[in-house]
């Protein structure tokens, strides 16, 4: 199997698996960088990741647009996987989500952080991002590069940012860490929101939180214990 | 396909993909006005939303009546509907439910309110009807013109309305804005429980509930993303 | 078909239906007086309710032991069904279970009340039993009929009464009654706490609670909406 | 059917069970001390439970190695079960998990306490071990035999031990207890959670928790009710 054909297959388990993990809903989506070609990502036209197959997988440019010129409707918020594929050379996948347990985070001032080993991923910090400074009343969608560039911005070097009132970007080094990271950092809030009525919280340590979030699998996808877990969970056992 | 025959599926689509949400469970209902009669609208038999079949749809009058005299057991509260439909020229379509996280906001003095875009569609307002002020002690349910009429002035020009130590009320321009709208304030409702604990929230702008609010969906509802998503998971892909 | 059989056959589903709503899980039971021997009962041998088939329905007296010496195992907590309908010849069915939502008002000062409509069956009033301050330290389980005489007693006229750090039971005038009461308390528990949450709630008032908690549905269990939904969702539709 | 046959049986269900009933993801092992060498311990290879088969049970010694060279890839945590089959003979299954319910607890103040009978085999105590103290700053997984045995140390005589920012251990005499304990503790964390935001909690006192917590199914494994219920649920129930 070449290149691209199997990042087309993981891309499309990659999509099945947010939604059966409660990551995305009918909205949301989930790139990857090609294989191939650097400036150009792979991503599902207008389609919920639930329902996604390899037939609606479209190579787009870092100017969000499709390359092929009749591609079918595509995702009106594509500038956000462009932007931070344009900005952040090592990111190779990119996951936009509006998972509920993030929401309470991006409203309020209270900072998203790791309080178990397994979220480490997310990283120390996770900045938020109000579209409203810049751009004052919008429907909150990120429609063109101007936005999509803002969004980058706030997100800087980290593994995830939260956008006020409307979900979240996550972008990792390949598609097992943004899955990965999508789906633990959304367990850890509701986590962090139980453990903040309890009492004082212990967060992991910032030593913790670098040594933890570096955890990588070896080997590849194919043989990785959680990938094999979460395709099975998603009915890809044999996609 | 005619109007009326699409329409009817439609409606029974909608059934299922309120249950399958969890917007109903054994109770609860959903209308559409008619398409070709505004003074008449669909909405099944006595039947749970889960298991509502073509079979089931009924005609009946603003009077909230089956129009058929040997119509089968009807809804108790079916001049809910009949009552809204009655009073908004706009609204062609109803959901009556007891979504369950939408009950603490009926029963305490914090207003529901739109902290993230997709749920900008339930509006700036959203009003609680209490029935007791005017009829006093009663079962709760709305079983005639005069509680459906009281409900439907609670209710004004708003999107949804909260009935005090019952449920809600939803009404749209139509079924898909119905759905989404029953949908999305129920896990608006739960979010923001969960941000209310944390500290200060900021909620969406005027301007924002106004413009992410106005997002609708082009084209057919075959045609749109979130219906094809929902109806899937409610297991009428294929009806 | 006879009324014996007719009975044994709701109560098989009536078993799943708690199961499949959360009521129970491995643990807890619920039961019907014989139709025709008013001081017998009819209850499942000692297995969860998910699994109980016909074969398993055993008749027990109101002593608590099964009428057949050569009975499989029973239930060790039989007891509190004996003494539920020893004490209230007006109850025919009785469930006991531990669902979860209940345990917290068990547990604490906080009284369980009705906050909707579709939980007034309850009752106004929910009393906790406390077997430490008639047994002192026990294990927790009513293993006996003094045991399962207190409880009723402390039940008294109502429809449920919380374990503590137990579970509950719910006595009700039919199967109907008794599944319904169960499920809607166990929600209702839920809707409360995150109502305490959020402020000042206000109850439904002694006159709803007493309206609302009379409605019945009319007819034949067969016939009725609610159950025709439960008996669905649990598997059991055509059982 | 041999000890070691049956052994591996019972061993691959539990495996589903935990699986199913939300102890452990993608991550989380469980482990049965070998029924005729009571210095080993049978184990999965690196694989999730949910998907854990006969295939991939091997032995491993109390130095957590597996006993054939040639096996392939092992848990990298398995240092946890073989300290606690060292430290501990009594002990014959061990479960580590994430189990989110119980994070809350390791990372605050408040101490996890039975308030329910069937949580009691959790124990009037449940220590802390925060590898911080002893190794520093670590990526939180207990990665060889120094790590496990410092866990093992603060579990000391205990069934269950937290361990704070990853998870937690449990150990008990046999796999249905060691089931049982995972599943009941993370329910107890939920309903202790809920309680505290309402009030004073009661909570067993010691004695009901030595009572309840030594209650113990007669029979075998195959003949106990829960057993029989959780692995029906788990798809085991002709396994």
């Amino acid at each position: 199997m070449n290149n691209l054909i199997e990042s087309m297959r993981d891309l499309v388990i990659a999509n099945r698996i947010i939604a059966r993990e409660g990551v995305v809903d009918g909205y949301g989506h989930i790139s990857l960088r090609h294989p191939d070609k650097p400036d150009r990502f792979l991503m599902s036209c207008s389609r919920s990741p639930e329902l996604v197959s390899l037939d609606d997988v479209l190579e787009h440019g870092l100017d969000g647009e499709p390359v092929d010129a009749d591609a079918p409707p595509v995702y009106l918020e594509r500038f956000i996987h462009a932007a931070v594929f344009e900005a952040r050379p090592d990111v190779h996948a990119v996951v936009h989500s509006h998972a509920p347990e993030l929401i309470p985070f991006g409203v309020t001032d209270v900072p998203l952080r790791p309080i178990f080993h397994t979220a480490a991923r997310m990283g120390a910090e996770v900045p938020v991002c109000d579209m409203r400074e810049k751009f004052g009343d919008t429907n909150l969608l990120v429609v063109n590069r101007e936005q999509g560039r803002d969004l980058a911005a706030t997100l800087a070097g980290n593994r995830v940012a939260l956008m006020r009132g409307h979900g979240n970007v996550v972008a990792a080094e390949n598609l097992h860490a943004a899955v990965m990271t999508a789906i633990y950092t959304q367990r850890n809030a509701l986590m962090q929101m139980q453990a903040m009525q309890m009492g004082e919280v212990t967060y992991l340590s910032p030593g913790e939180v670098e040594t933890a979030g570096a955890l990588a699998p070896k080997g590849t996808l194919g043989a990785n214990r959680t990938w094999e877990y979460f395709r099975h969970r998603a009915g890809c056992a044999n996609f």
